[in-house]
């Protein structure tokens, strides 16, 4: 267990908003019973007992989230990127998944990505698992010793995909249910079911409604993809002819907002009426700009998602994307949005630094409650940058530090690692 | 010295073109006096007696082709990324180049960049300096010590910039002839002079004329920046309206291919006339897709350069790009190639890995000589990667490998590297 207040010292960095960093250079942060307590100059006298931690000229940024990530996707990240969205299913995706219905495989292969994750600078985690129960518990098990915070989600899937990985109807519904008792069971502290309807095209009306009976007896909240490539999105339009737009499909079975706290990975093709409807029931978007480059799904109009006041927050989508590091998923934003706005659309502007690094720990972070920011009463997960392996030879100030870790920081930058007050091991 | 036989054991991949990877599990790969003798899967008896290096399960892959990189720019790498060209040139590039008038300060700078490109899976360059001679030189003694193999250049510039860095028309001249012979006079073995023009809108006719003067005295190889942003192109018009296009004003001084040799970084908005020009001269295309992304420029047509048959190598390109790692290059040339034909042009598809490994070493290595290859009489450049950093739970083929390393390589990976046979240090 960690003291009931201790202090970091650094030089401290957040969003006060999408437009605005705060930044305290050589300042104290302080942490009181796992939630933020206040930021100091100097310290206050009657603080003057409590143990410091001094990170030197290190950089303290709020624990990034990850909106959006396959854990069992990461065995394959990095390959099979000669694929639009569909085929890469059928090729990558779902042979891979379906190895998972052994847990010696599950244990080897979450092994890996829950070990590489810890290391991270993501603290929060938004995780879709497989459609096996034992396996995706067993991620959920590795994934609580590691002291992170995440929602995982076993997979629902019911139909158009091949046989070897597919649910019937009630078997899927059955096995959620049992998964939510298992977890409940286990009583973990970090680690939060999430329910997981892969996508429209893998879930049939009776499955929807079988999982929004679940949601409301458990109060749960909702994960899937939505507008992500044209072929999909005509697709949804065919299988559900009743729909006034992708979004509402989710909609009509009460899994997108309102009620049920609900995250969708992409929205690269939202049209203004899924955006209001979106806007409308507070759903929380992941925008995953690499995996949108890598299955060639094209670029999602983030800066419209900003100004109209939606949730957007960022994914990395593994393997869509290849690698969890966040930093890099803040740089693609970065970029995909000014090609955006080169190539389609020059009315919307390319997004800054501060946007992309508010949107990896603010604007995601609101999805888990009072995360991502350094504001008092804020859960406390903070990230300890190291830049001193990137030599400059002039002097950089703080907000010039904080956009190089964009373009530039991997885990060798990561000296240290908190959430909710407790410190994760690195090593 | 090297032995003037030695072998290399491990996993051998070279591109027999940009369409298809040449692959010897477990392969041995003889080098003799600093040229690639042949591969063997099995060694020959008459070879029996000459060292072997035992690399394992790594892979060997010839060493990588940077074509385009600014080394005063890497002390801002990161930095600045919310500009266009003009802009960014104007508020980040030339203020920071500006420094590099005190030899101290360029001794400083230029440590961290040759230390940096020395440990990366770069074995070739061709490197902008800045307009001054003596840490021009500088430069090149510490590029010399490396053991790698580069084309540098000192920038010309007599216009359209700052009075703090502009030369006069003929005090460029002078410079440049002053620093040939101080070039000469060193004796490099691995570092060569490069004519640097900047681009055409800081350089008059008249210094263009000095500079082929120079170019035929010396017989000297040429880089500068073509057609990388639109407003960069409406200007060059201007300045000079009697040009055909933009290429057209390099080649009207003889500074375009045809009698010298000629690499031009961006060619984004190149075009019929333009490509039909740089293939019958035969210039080198750098393409740095990162940089064009990070100025918002756009993305250039390289699966068409390809198609033409034009010479097309990678550039990372920095400051306008992130990084000299060229993995991330290679992972940003199919990236945005992807985007280009979502967004652009659907008739030109996405880039493969195997194309874009091909531009970073023979597609590259082509302006170099008998650089980038494997095959029997190239110069010997090898980079071995160690990939067990990036577990993965099932078996992966060499091809699979290699193409995780696109996305997911930096220098950790790299455990030996070889320019022309000799060994670099890699602490």
């Amino acid at each position: 267990m960690s003291e009931p207040i201790f202090i970091l010292k650094g030089n401290i960095v957040y969003s006060r908003n999408e437009k605005e960093l705060a930044i305290y250079e050589h300042g104290y942060l302080v942490c009181r019973n796992g939630k933020v307590d206040g930021i100091y100059q100097t310290l206050p006298f009657r603080l003057g007992g409590n143990p410091i931690r001094d990170y030197g000229d290190c950089l303290i940024i709020p624990g990034l989230v990850d909106l959006h990530i396959h854990a069992p996707q990461y065995s394959y990240r990095g390959l099979g990127m000669d694929m639009e969205l569909l085929e890469w299913l059928e090729v990558n995706t779902f042979p891979e998944e379906a190895k998972f219905e052994s847990v010696d495989y599950a244990k080897k292969a979450y092994g890996i990505f829950v070990e590489n994750l810890r290391r991270s600078a993501t603290t929060r985690a938004c995780i879709f698992g497989t459609v096996h129960r034992p396996a995706t518990l067993l991620l959920m098990d590795m994934l609580e010793k590691t002291g992170l915070d995440t929602y995982v989600g076993k997979v629902n899937m019911d139909r158009n995909c091949p046989e070897y990985i597919c649910e019937e109807t009630q078997e899927s519904a059955d096995e959620t249910l049992e998964w939510i008792k298992d977890v409940n069971h286990r009583k973990y502290q970090n680690t939060h079911p999430i329910l997981t309807p892969r996508f429209t095209p893998s879930c049939t009306d009776e499955l929807m409604e079988e999982l929004k009976k679940l949601q409301m007896r458990y109060d749960l909240p909702v994960q899937s993809h939505l507008s992500e490539n044209p072929g999909e999105i005509a697709w949804v339009k065919e299988l559900c002819p009743w729909s006034e737009f992708y979004g509402d499909v989710y909609d009509r079975f009460g899994l997108f907002g309102a009620d049920c706290r609900t995250v969708m990975a992409h929205c690269v093709y939202s049209d203004d009426s899924e955006i209001a409807r979106m806007k409308e029931n507070g759903v929380f978007i992941a925008h995953c700009p690499e995996s949108n480059m890598n299955v060639s799904s094209g670029i999602a109009p983030v800066r419209k998602f900003l100004e109209e006041g939606l949730h957007v927050g960022i994914g990395s989508d593994v393997a869509g994307g290849s690698t969890e590091n966040l930093f890099r998923a803040m740089a693609h934003a970065v970029q995909s949005s000014k090609l955006r706005w080169r190539l389609q659309d020059d009315s919307l502007e390319g997004l800054t630094a501060e946007e992309v690094f508010y949107m990896a720990t603010k604007g995601g972070g609101e999805f888990f409650g009072k995360v991502g920011s350094f504001e008092p009463g804020y859960e406390f997960d903070a990230v300890v940058l190291d830049d001193s392996r990137l030599k400059h030879p002039q002097p950089l100030d703080i907000r010039s530090r904080l956009e190089r870790m964009i373009y530039l920081a991997d885990d060798r930058e990561i000296r240290a690692k908190y959430v909710k007050g407790q410190e994760i091991d690195l090593n």
